[in-house]
C-alpha cells in the first residue's frame, strides 16, 4: 500500500513542487465543468447528490459516534434552510481524539502523507459538482464560481500546500556524516534530522469560500504531520464536510485513524470556535474571516500557538492613465460585481485624480471617469443573461443591510444599488453594486472594509496622492489586492515600490478576461502576510515551515 | 564595483548555500589560531590592538557625530574597567538614521548585499585576534574559546545566515510569463516578484557571546535588506563594535550610508534597549539573553514586530548505559567546566536511575556514578595547566553569588565549588563547578536554569522517568541541548522521539574531543525554536524568511 500509493502520485507531487518554483501556469484539476472533461453525467449526478442531502443527516464521517446532531445552513438563493444535520462533538472530544491520532500520523514519512493527501484530492475531484452545488447554496456564489472556486481551484491550492510542505520537510538530509579534520585526527559524527510536527491543528473556515480558504491550512497542517480539526462557518459546512469525508476515506483505507482529520460543527445553541482555539492542546490555528475575530485569534500567539490568518483589507484601484477607458471600466465593473463584491480580493476604493485620467494621451475628466465606471456596472447588473451568473446572491443579510445603510452616509451617490433579477431563484437575496463619491480628506470613511458590493470613488490631487493613500491604507488597515492603471513607467515603479512596502500585490492594466480578484495556485501568492489583512500567504514557504520544527541528533561514529 | 565584488565572493556564497543543505562539515574561517594559518604576527598584533584601545574612545565608527560617549566594560580577569568609551546616540537618532538608510539598502539586489556582507567578514577575519582579546576581557572566556567563538565560528554563523538569506530571496523567479489556456484563447500575463524587507531591525546582544549570538540575526537582517541597529550588552561592546566598524567600512567604500548598520550603546546613566525595541519604526528584533527580558521582547509581537529569541533553558543529561564510564565522566566534566557553565548549551540536570548505570553490561550504582562525575570535574578544575584555559572567568558577579547561594539550598552537596587558580590573572573572578543531588520529586528545584557552574544529579526510578522528566522540562521550561548515554536501541529511539517533540537536539554517547556544548554552523541548527528556550534557530529557513515579504506584480502581455 505504502509504496504503491507513493508511486501512484509521485509524478504529480514532483510536477507540483516544480510548478511552485517556476510559477508558470499549472493546474492539476481542470476548471472547466464541461461534460468533455468530467463526463456527461457529472453535473446531473452532482446536483442530485446535493439535493438528496437536504433534510438529511450527513452520515459519511467516520470519526466516531456523534454526541448530537446540528446544522443551520440556508440557501441564499431560496432564503430557506437546507435542513442538513452534522454530527456534533464537544471541543474536548475533538481535541482529545486528534491528540490520540497524532502519533500514528506524525510517524509516517512526509512522502507517504503527501501521497495519501493527493489520493484524497482525487476523491474530491469525483465530487466537484456536488461540492459546487453545496457551495452555491451556502455561499450564494453563482454555480460556475461555486464549481471552480470550491472544486478545482481549491484542490489546486490544496495540492500546492502539499507540495510546499513536502518540499520543506525534505529540504535537509535525513542523515549525513560530519567529519571535522582536527589536524592529527578527525572527529566523525553521524547526524540525523527530523521535521517534527507541532501538534493538533485547528482550521477555522469562513462563510463565503468554505473550501478554497480552508484547504490550504488543512492540507499544510496535514502534510507536515499534524492532526487537524476543521471548524467551518455554521452557514457553510457542507462543501468542506464532503472534503473531510474524502480524507477520512483515504485514511481508513490506509489503516489509519479517521480522527487525523475531523469535522467540528457548532452546536445549534452555542458556538465552539473559541473553546477549540483556546484549548492548550491546540498548537496551530488557521483562520479566515473578519478582522475582529482574526485579531483575537492572533492574540493567541502569546499563548504559544502558531497562527495563520486571512482577515479583511481595503483594496484599492489606482486610475492614472490607460489606452482604452471603456475596456478598463468593463474589467473593473466585472471585478466589483463578481459574487457581488463578497470576495476578499474585490476592489473597494477607486482613487482618481481631480484633473482626470489620461486616456490615450487626452485627459478624461474625473466626473466622466466616474460615470463610465457606474455605467459599466449598471450595464452588467441589468443584463439578464449575465447578471445572475456574475453577481450570484448575498450570503449574509448583514451585507445587504450594509449596502442599504450607505444610502444614509451623506456621500454623493453616483450609482444606487438595486436588485439583481434571477429567473431561476425568484427569492434570491441579491444586490447590485452601489457607487459613492467620498472626499480624499475623509480617510476614516474609506479606511474600513465595507464588505459587499460597495464602491467608493475618491478624488485625489494627483496620482502620487492616489499611490500614497492606497499604500497607507494597505499598511495600516490591510489590503489583499490592488489594481493599477498607468501607462507611465515611472509611476508604475512608484506604485510597485510603495505597494510592495505595504505588502500588497498589484495587477497592472488588466482588461479583457482576467480580473484582479483572481489568484492562481502555484503562481500568485494569495495575501502576502505583510500587512494587517493577514499574517499568512498561500503558499509561501513560511506557510508550511511554521507547522513543524527541525530537530537534529548526532553520535560519534566508532572508529 | 558591483559586479567585481559579486564575482569575488560568488564561489564562497555558492559553497555556503550547498553546505547548508549537505550539512556535512564546512567552515570558511579556520578555527585554529595558529601562526601557520593567520601569520606569525597576528596574535601579537591583535593583543596590541586590544591593549591600545583601553582607556580610549572607540573612533572607528562612521555613523555620524556622537551625542555623547559611554562605556562601562570591565575585565573579569582583572576585575578592572577597560575604560573604553563608545559614541552614544539617542534611540530616536539611531532609528531615524536607520530608516533614512533603508531605501539605499533595500533596493540593492540580494546577490550584491550578500557579496558586500561577505566582504565585511573578510575584514572581520583580519581582526580575529583583536576580537578574541576583546571577547576574553569582556566575557571572561579563556583565550582559545574567545578567539574561536567570537572569530571564526561567529563568522561562519554570519556566512550561514547570509547564504540562507540569499537562497530564500532567490528561490522564486524575479520574472516569469504565465500563459493560461482558455480553450479558444490564451491569457498571457507577465509576472514579477520582489522579496520586500520588513524595515528597521534591532539586534540585542548578550554579555557572554557578544559576536557569536549577535551576527546571525545581524547578517540575516542585513542580507534581506533591512538596516540594523546593533545593541550589545553594556558589559560586552568591543567585540561587536569591531565587527560593526568592518561592515561600515565596506558600506562606505561602496558609496552606501554607514547607517545601514549602526552600533547603539547604553548611556552610562540609563539603558536604551526598551526604547529601541518599542519604537514603532523597528520591525524586526533579534534577542539573546535571559528569559524574563526575552518574554518581554516576545510580547512585542502583538505590536506587529517580528521577533527572534534565544532565551535560557534547562539542559539535561540522560545517563542510562555506556561502554566506558570514565570516558563519559571526562567528557561531561569538560562540558560543564567549559567557560564555567556559562554557555547556553551547558548541561545542568544529570538524570541517573536509582539502580545505577549499566556499564559494559554491569550496573554501576548511582552513588558511584555521581562520585565519578564529581571526581572528573574536580580533576579538571584542579589541573593547573588545563583549568584556567577551560574554565576561564565568571562574567557576572551574580553568577558567582548564585553558586555560593546553592550551598544554602539544603540539597546534598556532592562537590563544592572552589576557586580556579590562574597564574596569569591573579585577580580573575573564577569558580569551579559544584555538584548537588536533588530528589526527582522536587521538580521546582531543577526546572529553572541555574546559570553558571552548577550541576544537579537527579535520582530517577529508571531511564524512562529520566526521559520523561528531561522532555517535560524542555517542553515547559525550554532546553537548548541534551546529552544522552545509552547502548539500548529502543531507549535511544524513545529519547529521540520524546526530545524531538520537546524541540530539543540530542547528542548521543559523546566521548573524546567533542562536546554537547558545541554547535557547528552549516550543520547543527542552534536552538530549534520549538520550546520556550527560544523561538528562533540558527539558521533554519524561518530565521531568514520572516525578515521579508514576497510581493507579486502582474500585467497582461500585449498580444
Amino acid at each position: 500500500m505504502l509504496n504503491a500509493i507513493i508511486s501512484k502520485h509521485q509524478a504529480t507531487l514532483e510536477q507540483a513542487v516544480q510548478a511552485l518554483h517556476g510559477r508558470t501556469f499549472f493546474s492539476q484539476y481542470p476548471e472547466n465543468p464541461s461534460p468533455k472533461v468530467y463526463g456527461a453525467e457529472a453535473d446531473a449526478q452532482g446536483r442530485e447528490a446535493f439535493l438528496g442531502r437536504r433534510g438529511q443527516s450527513f452520515a459519511e464521517l467516520q470519526q466516531g459516534a456523534p454526541e448530537a446532531w446540528a446544522g443551520q445552513e440556508e440557501s441564499p438563493y431560496e432564503q430557506a434552510a437546507l435542513g442538513i444535520k452534522y454530527p456534533y462533538y464537544a471541543p474536548e472530544t475533538l481535541v482529545h481524539n486528534a491528540q490520540q491520532a497524532f502519533d500514528a500520523w506524525r510517524k509516517l514519512k512526509p512522502a507517504y502523507r503527501a501521497a495519501l493527501l493527493i489520493e484524497s484530492l482525487e476523491g474530491m475531484k469525483q465530487r466537484f459538482f456536488e461540492i459546487g452545488y453545496a457551495t452555491m447554496h451556502t455561499t450564494g456564489q453563482a454555480f460556475l464560481m461555486s464549481f471552480q472556486a470550491s472544486g478545482p481551484h481549491a484542490a489546486d491550492r490544496a495540492l500546492e500546500a502539499v507540495a510546499a510542505g513536502y518540499e520543506e520537510q525534505t529540504r535537509f538530509p535525513e542523515e549525513t556524516r560530519w567529519d571535522k579534520p582536527m589536524g592529527k585526527y578527525t572527529i566523525r559524527l553521524n547526524k540525523t534530522w527530523r521535521p517534527v510536527p507541532k501538534g493538533v491543528a485547528l482550521v477555522i473556515g469562513c462563510s463565503t469560500f468554505p473550501t478554497w480558504n480552508t484547504v490550504p491550512g488543512m492540507y499544510a497542517s496535514l502534510v507536515t504531520g499534524n492532526p487537524v480539526v476543521i471548524k467551518p462557518h455554521p452557514k457553510a459546512v457542507l462543501p468542506i464536510a464532503i472534503v473531510v469525508a474524502e480524507v477520512q476515506k483515504v485514511l481508513v483505507a490506509a489503516g489509519l485513524p479517521a480522527t487525523i482529520c475531523q469535522l467540528a460543527v457548532d452546536a445549534d445553541d452555542h458556538l465552539i470556535t473559541k473553546e477549540l482555539a483556546e484549548h492548550p492542546t491546540v498548537k496551530l490555528i488557521d483562520y479566515t474571516g473578519g478582522t475582529e475575530f482574526g485579531n483575537y485569534i492572533e492574540s493567541l500567539q502569546s499563548k504559544g500557538k502558531t497562527v495563520f490568518t486571512e482577515k479583511t483589507g481595503v483594496n484599492s484601484v489606482i486610475l492614472d492613465s490607460c489606452d482604452d477607458l471603456d475596456k478598463v471600466a468593463q474589467n473593473l465593473a466585472f471585478s466589483v460585481s463578481l459574487y457581488s463584491g463578497q470576495m476578499c480580493t474585490a476592489p473597494q476604493n477607486f482613487f482618481i485624480p481631480e484633473q482626470g485620467v489620461k486616456v490615450a494621451g487626452t485627459l478624461v475628466p474625473f466626473e466622466e471617469v466616474v460615470q463610465k465606471l457606474a455605467g459599466a456596472v449598471q450595464g452588467l447588473a441589468t443584463n439578464p443573461k449575465a447578471a445572475p451568473h456574475v453577481l450570484g446572491a448575498i450570503q449574509n443579510p448583514a451585507t445587504h443591510e450594509r449596502v442599504e445603510q450607505m444610502a444614509q452616509s451623506g456621500h454623493r451617490n453616483v450609482l444606487a444599488h438595486g436588485k439583481v433579477q434571477n429567473s431561476t431563484f425568484q427569492n434570491a437575496r441579491t444586490c447590485s453594486p452601489a457607487l459613492y463619491e467620498v472626499d480624499a480628506t475623509l480617510k476614516e470613511h474609506f479606511s474600513r472594509e465595507l464588505f459587499g458590493p460597495i464602491m467608493l470613488a475618491i478624488k485625489t490631487k494627483n496620482s502620487h496622492e492616489s499611490v500614497k493613500l492606497a499604500a497607507e491604507l494597505a499598511r495600516e488597515y490591510g489590503a489583499i489586492s490592488c489594481a493599477a492603471y498607468t501607462t507611465d513607467a515611472e509611476l508604475k515603479e512608484e506604485i510597485m515600490d510603495q505597494m510592495s512596502l505595504a505588502g500588497t500585490a498589484v495587477s497592472f492594466n488588466l482588461t479583457g478576461g482576467f480580473y484582479v480578484n483572481q489568484n492562481a495556485a502555484f503562481s500568485d501568492f494569495h495575501v502576502t502576510g505583510g500587512n494587517p489583512a493577514g499574517n499568512a500567504s498561500f503558499t509561501n514557504p513560511e506557510f508550511v515551515l511554521k507547522r513543524f520544527t527541525w530537530v537534529g541528533f548526532r553520535e560519534p561514529i566508532a572508529s
